[in-house]
């Protein structure tokens, strides 16, 4: 047996109890809910968990670029869908490829995009889903209407080889109820237009135990986040911090002052991701301690609020403000339960950057 | 011959006419100053630039973990600083395995960090060099005062199986003359102690056109980011817009409203660092548009400053605020000259957290 404590550092640990107890309180509050779930393999980019996530009753994986969807694809995953707009003659050869040999769906919020794809896409015996991008108040991708939506969505229709999939949403954080009521506009207009709506998918961890709220008129969620969770799902209300299933573990380098204690996690193992909070980080066995600066190689804490002050050579470990770039950012995560390593674990969609 | 346009993105594009100008004006002004030069492969982490730094005339390379010292090891290069405290049994094993095969030195800031040291290396004849990192206004590692890195040399002299290489700073950006007056009151501490100092190392980009100044008490400077700079080398003075031999090609992929685009860059290709910058880029073809947000896969742009706006599909080319922790991201960049691609280069040291 191996204590996490004698892992080298800084790494990458994932609490196997706690991401499993999460998944499935997330998969058990999505079948009550009455709405089908679509994890974001994003966060994790594992094939471990995205199976994982099958087994306890996901339909299927959601991914952000073909090079994740060729990963999942490999290791026995049948149902994807790319939540991005696919442009350009070598991503469409790439998507081809994948269509060819999984259920694979995209994206598309642009006459442009469709284009891409109708072009591409021509077998009326195979055709490719396609869900309509609609921005419901995140201001990202998505069309800016439900007009626009069906618009959009006829074009598709049109295509001999697309089959329109439905409409496909990643509200902003917090305004799930908005995002509600676009769809829930958007499915008015397309009743009165007489064009069937297959499915409606929408997302995020921020307002996932609002589920049963989005099932009111969503068919599919998609959350990434929930298997880990983070300090920003914290500060979000979504998560406590005995939810948080991946750390950053590291070591006390320096102490230079009395005020101040410097770590080998930087910019490069917690990121650089604030997402509107104070801070870099959560340090668990030095709750008083601000982690105040990041360089790439250096965590700087201010550990002035700390009765007991850590030690050269003590560890530590860090719940990050965002746990997805932070697995983007280590060739390995090392699972671990009871405080014990499992197994260190290539992140196989690591790096996919298209 | 390929173009880069006909790159797919998101991917570094390495302007090798560029790079090679870059290396080569520091290196004169290095020969100028009277300062040996050392470069930081942090930014590049490739053997190919590491090796053209010290053809071009630089002593030796730094490295910030034991990872980067051993590619570049076994790349051949063969005189290595590592400036980071190495704590840890784990560590001092590679660090061993590694003084057995080249020249590599460390440094330290506090007597537990020497006292590991002296305990894993014993050998008086083959003795382990260690700089005393000094904090010279960084806020960071580094001992608190001349007084106290006279200490700490005496313990370094003191073990039979190190040996005191002399005092290293980063110095905080604009405050090289601070740094510069922290080191020579450190020089007359030693001085008047009788404690031989054998060199000074100092570094950092935003002020490598002093680097003569440096030289005052100086002996060797540390610059790493000078090789490719980036927007927050350009707002720092250090580089015009023309010198900044990396970008981060993108596709536009939307554009949901008249005044915004969205490209396939996102965190997981610029990072989120902003080094006290607005915005988190500078878009070469567009260079009204602002990039306003970054999700991991997607840029927000807002292009209403921008008299003509990009359409779907087009190529942009983005100077990232912070260079050094794009490459970190990518397992490969792309060499050019001439807007032709030379080679898709692996970045041999990236990822490598420990």
């Amino acid at each position: 047996m191996t204590h996490y404590s004698e892992i080298d550092t800084p790494a990458v640990l994932i609490d196997l109890d706690r991401a499993e107890s999460n998944l499935k309180k997330a998969q058990d509050a999505a079948n009550k809910a009455g709405i089908a779930l679509r994890p974001h393999i994003k966060t994790h980019k594992l094939p471990f968990f995205a199976k994982k996530q099958v087994e306890l009753g996901a339909v299927g994986v959601t991914v952000q670029k073909l090079g994740e969807a060729e990963v999942m694809a490999d290791a026995g995953l049948t149902d994807l869908l790319l939540t991005f707009n696919i442009i350009g003659a070598s991503k469409l050869k790439r998507l081809k490829a994948l269509h060819d040999r999984v259920t694979i769906r995209v994206v598309a919020d642009s006459p442009d995009c469709v284009t891409g794809l109708a072009q591409a896409f021509t077998n009326a015996e195979h055709r490719l889903g396609v869900f309509v991008e609609c921005d419901t108040g995140m201001g990202r991708c998505g069309v800016q209407s439900p007009a626009a939506a069906l618009d959009l969505a006829r074009q598709i229709i049109a295509a001999p080889g697309l089959g329109f999939a439905g409409l496909m949403t990643y509200p902003a954080a917090g305004k799930y109820r908005e995002a509600a009521q676009w769809l829930a506009d958007a499915r008015d207009v397309f009743s009165s237009a007489g064009v069937d709506l297959p499915a409606i998918t929408t997302g995020g961890t921020p307002d996932i135990w609002h589920m049963d709220e989005a099932a009111n008129v969503a068919t599919e969620y998609r959350p990434g986040t929930y298997i880990y969770m983070d300090r920003s799902q914290v500060a979000a209300g979504a998560a406590s911090l005995d939810d948080c299933a991946l750390t950053v573990l590291a070591t006390v380098v320096s102490r230079p002052t009395e005020t101040r204690a410097i770590i080998d996690a930087g910019s490069k193992a917690l990121t650089s991701d604030l997402l509107g909070l104070v801070g870099h980080g959560h340090v668990l066995e030095f709750p008083d301690a601000k982690i105040v600066g990041l360089s790439e190689e250096h965590g700087t804490l201010d550990i002035s609020a700390c009765a007991s002050k850590p030690d050269i050579g003590d560890l530590v470990r860090i719940v990050p403000n965002h746990c997805c770039p932070v697995t983007n950012l280590f060739d390995q995560v090392h699972l671990i339960r009871d405080d014990e390593l499992l197994q260190a674990m290539d992140v196989a969609a690591r790096g996919k950057v298209n």
